[in-house]
């Protein structure tokens, strides 16, 4: 028992969620959703300014694992799959859109700086991605996830997570120096795609069973434990059948959301994310070297130049994606800056990069400095488009009841 | 990101609430409290059955002090720091003779064995332990953590807890071959006991004020994540001082009683304890090798009869300890049962003896025994003198409310 790790791990939770939980109520208080606050956080506990938070210690990033499981999970506790399947086309075509269009600016960009085919490659993939957890939780945060638009995103954001694992399979394998087929790529696709299809099917079947059984059992919180157990299963069984944790998550909360249970579990699901997800965010922040923001420091000048092309390449990319299902008659705009920030899964993809020596250490901090952007930027810009207070907006009603709604 | 770590802990996960909650609900059906079965879910995970939950992996280990923390803070937050006062005599003097009669006894035993004398320290060390957690569980799980019984067992079990600290310290330097002197154990008993004085009196003060300021937020569930940031903030101040992590946790949950928000706070914590408190008790029992339990094996039959001797020391010193306050005129078999079980404070003496060399394996082996039937013995017992649903109990009722209260 080493009670000098134990020690420390308590004062890292401790920092992580006391500066989580101030920089989102700060935020909250300028008028901005409570992510970019942990996300600020994230930053300044992270290796460039306080140096107290390394995402890439071991239990830092298993419980951000968690947090993300969490936040995908009660995601899909509050959507409703048919609403979902309604707008499915839009969202395809929006994913499609915005995988495409950004990996073909990206990729161009990077020739016509006279890179190497690879690393245009690389960054093309990492221009692809879509952070479902920044949006989502954005829209949520907001009150807005019910309206078409956030459904609209939400599905293009996981065909996009499901599109951006096979890109990820592929690009791993070529800094490996291994030969792409089609039939290969056509594989991955189809397990990761097939994972999601098979576990909807089945579920549907088996999961209101298996929660109708248990909430019969009376011993306190077994209905939510048993979610718990059902989010983490189904994450672990998407990773090891090649599909991803979140789109599991996201399954099992889809899969949860028409049973019976879906508001007790939701509200004890709450708890744990209140948890979880803030030391998710703070992790994603604490990835980010703000350093290389410096103007002053001449060695940033050809960084900050190819990471602003790569900004232009990224933004301009996912939000003409907003405009790609034209028989859609909402808002575009809502769609194209919800589908911009790259989050944890840009960061993947630069990370991957680096490691394989595709990248160097200063087009790495371009390709974050794109990340590090796009995912900044698309919480404020949403929160112009989306007003909140909608969500708790009260329809016109005799003088007392009013009174007494606004009142206290 | 290494995606293995990712798989694996999810499956552990898994498994661990999994086989928790099940055993839990199997150990209910027979009559018995439900953390008996997920000690006994821990077993089976352990190395000695199927070898899936190794407690000293170090995420495992966290976890499962966010587990015995949560639990702690959990009992805090359910005390009356008045009522445990108005019981604090007959506490002290059940803490006092329960440490110093198992102790004798258990030293005695070793020495008519013709163990040597320093053996016989840390053995006897071992046998003064008392797992709050443990019992406090039973005693919550029966619906009797109000009763005057109850509050004795408690304040004499974090009593306890505070002298198992001086006493760990002090063998430990002994195991090390330091020297004992009498200003160096009356050092660490001042600050293990100072901690709790002054985080109470400074806390009584500073932290009504504190919730009060921070209920005011409006950022939805930030008064629970307070008491935890203050619950892992004392158990990281308390380990940092030189006192125990479940001592902090315990002083957070006593001041966070007396606020207002107290209600709040013990519900948003409930659903953090399903997840993390069970992870605890499964590693209690995943350190548990039930090999030796074994009586047709040969070579456990010394094993069997020395730690047969240090059980009979061990209940004997504890359930006379019960009887320690004779002005005391509730059920003292009751307190005396309750400080039986020696948990995870009892692992942590064998294992220092183990690895400080001052046990071999077999006499190790023999020392488990003892935690392990201590801890497993106690449940049933208390069970057996408390039955419970008394907490339930509903009172004469005219016909229509009682059947509405016992219909659904």
């Amino acid at each position: 028992m080493d009670h000098q790790t134990v020690t420390q791990f308590l004062g890292l939770l401790v920092v992580i969620l006391a500066t989580a939980k101030l920089c989102g109520f700060l935020a909250q208080a300028v008028g901005q959703p409570t992510v970019l606050g942990e996300l600020v956080a994230g930053v300044l506990l992270g290796s460039s300014v306080l140096g107290l938070v390394n995402p890439e210690v071991e239990v830092v990033h298993l419980l951000s694992e968690l947090g993300v499981i969490l936040l995908l999970f009660a995601i899909g506790l509050e959507t409703d799959l048919r609403q979902l399947l309604k707008v499915g086309g839009a969202a395809a075509a929006v994913a499609a859109v915005g995988v495409i269009l950004p990996f073909a600016l990206g990729y161009g960009a990077c020739r016509l700086l006279g890179l190497p085919n690879l690393v245009a490659i690389v960054a093309g993939a990492a221009l692809t991605a879509t952070s479902v957890g920044i949006t989502a939780r954005v829209l949520s945060d907001l009150g807005r996830l019910q309206e078409p638009e956030s459904q609209i995103v939400l599905g293009a954001a996981v065909i996009d997570d499901i599109i951006g694992l096979v890109i990820l399979t592929v690009v791993a394998g070529m800094t490996r120096g291994e030969e792409v087929t089609l039939l290969g790529v056509a594989q991955i696709a189809g397990v990761a795609f097939g994972f999601l299809v098979a576990t909807l099917l089945v579920g549907s079947f088996v999961v209101p069973r298996l929660v109708g059984l248990v909430s019969r059992m009376d011993v306190p919180g077994t209905t939510t434990i048993l979610a718990v157990i059902l989010a983490f299963g189904l994450a672990w069984l998407a990773e090891t059948a090649g599909s991803a944790v979140i789109i599991g998550a996201f399954a099992a909360g889809l899969l949860l959301a028409r049973t019976p249970q879906a508001r007790e579990i939701e509200h004890g699901v709450t708890g744990l994310g209140n948890f979880f997800v803030p030391i998710f965010f703070v992790s994603v922040g604490a990835a980010v070297d703000v350093r290389v923001f410096n103007p002053l420091d001449a060695s940033n000048h050809s960084t900050l130049f190819v990471g602003g092309l790569l900004i232009v390449a990224a933004v301009a990319g996912k939000f003409a994606a907003g405009y790609a299902a034209p028989w859609f008659r909402g808002r575009r705009n809502v769609i194209g800056v919800g589908m911009i920030p790259r989050g944890e899964v840009g960061l993947i993809f630069a990370q991957m990069g680096l490691s394989s020596g595709v990248f160097d250490a200063k087009f790495f901090s371009a390709v974050t400095l794109m990340v590090m952007v796009t995912t900044f930027m698309a919480p404020p810009l949403l929160r112009v488009l989306c007003p909140p207070g909608d969500a708790a907006w009260i329809p016109p009603e005799p003088d007392g009841i009013e009174e007494f709604v606004m009142g206290e």
